[in-house]
């Protein structure tokens, strides 16, 4: 059964400051939990239900101690609507520091604030193998149970590191690419992209920031055909990635 | 001001059978007002803030009457946490019978649950340009608030078919290219895509249904360079779709 003070503690960590207080974050339902105890990141406190123990036993980590729950007691303690998994808190990555490659995509965010969003780009880079996204300070939280959810467990294979995008940026090496996404760009289907460089996606309502704009070396849209005004900052950024990912299918 | 009775019907168009017994939805916030009033689409009641007539005045309907009405009433009638611009109450549409040309990219549905899913899918097909969607009868419903907010305005120029999607798939002409999407498909970056035929996609659990796989002419894939299980059904949808088009782009 879960005591008032651990539920306490599970809700507080819906909040960031308590998140960073206690360097700990959620982790709710069946396919997060999964992907959590098959990751390497440290599990604090693990609540389980009969029915993932029936299902996910050949997922359990050897040795790592679990509490029984039921269902009910999850949806009180967590944000899910429904739960009849389990619920784990797991404890943040400390992150070696961002050196930046020449041979690899890396995604980043200027001023993405939903937190589906985030979580959605999360699980797009990790699909096209991408390891590292770089936040500017304003995004959404990484560790915000809702982008936890909407990474489908992505969150244990993705980093994110929050900067100052602009300053980010001019430490790059020159002749690094810099791609920004915005309606004047070039069209991404005649260009022949390859997977290096860092791409930059720009808020949901206001698109890239003149400060990030400055630092770029092309700009790129997704061409379109019909009239719809603009596309979703997470369906937009999976088609440029997929598109920077053809030259090495 | 709204009256209780007026906001009763407006509630009652949340529900799927009212919207059918009075063949007519909701239609909220701004962006998608303002799409609404410059569409085709009859419109029955209009319910506008000071806020939203100050802003956009170039978007009223000559001759069409509206009430002027607080953000507290739009938020207490509607769907939407917040509000300040209006709410219309907008008549569905008779859509002419289903002809499917060769020469066009049509988007098939089968099972797709989640109202933000299609939503989103209604937007991507209206950035590039298809106007029609046919969904198999246990898809979400096209005029869901959920729907309508997350296709931005989309929903004014998309229609979509509710049919028996492996009748509809058998009374295709012969020599119609079918395309499915699955993990067992072929690479869409090694392949070369028109936009014609019909583009199916399957529920966000299950995929394909084994009576729709046994129409299609081609399974497809998105090719995937990570560790991610799968993508989010709309966001693949959007990536398949742009491959689609980059020949004529």
């Amino acid at each position: 059964m879960l005591s008032k003070a651990v539920i306490k503690y599970i809700n507080s960590l819906q909040i960031k400051k308590y998140r960073n207080l206690h360097q700990a974050f959620v982790v709710e339902g069946a396919k997060s939990v999964r992907e959590l105890l098959a990751s390497d990141l440290e599990i604090e406190k693990l609540f389980l239900t009969e029915d993932f123990l029936q299902k996910h036993s050949d997922a359990l980590r050897k040795g790592l101690p679990y509490e029984l729950v039921t269902e009910k007691e999850l949806v009180q303690a967590g944000t899910y609507e429904s739960n009849n998994a389990g619920l784990a808190i797991a404890k943040t990555r400390t992150l070696p520091a961002l050196k930046v490659s020449e041979n690899e995509l890396i995604i980043a965010l200027d001023d993405i604030r939903d937190p589906g969003n985030l979580g959605t780009i999360i699980r797009i880079a990790d699909w096209y193998g991408i390891k590292r996204i770089v936040c500017s300070e304003t995004c959404a939280d990484f560790y915000n149970p809702k982008v936890i959810a909407a990474t489908m467990g992505s969150f244990t294979r993705v980093s994110a590191y929050y900067v100052n995008l602009p300053e980010f940026l001019s430490s790059l090496p020159s002749g690094f690419a810099v791609y920004g996404a915005a309606m004047d760009g070039e069209n991404i289907h005649k260009l022949n992209l390859k997977p290096e460089g860092v791409l930059i996606m720009g808020n949901e309502a206001n698109g890239l920031r003149p400060e990030t704009r400055e630092h770029l070396t092309s700009l790129i849209k997704i061409p379109g055909f019909g009239q719809a005004e603009s596309l979703n900052v997470a369906t937009a950024t999976a088609i440029i990635v997929d598109n920077f990912f053809r030259q090495v299918s």
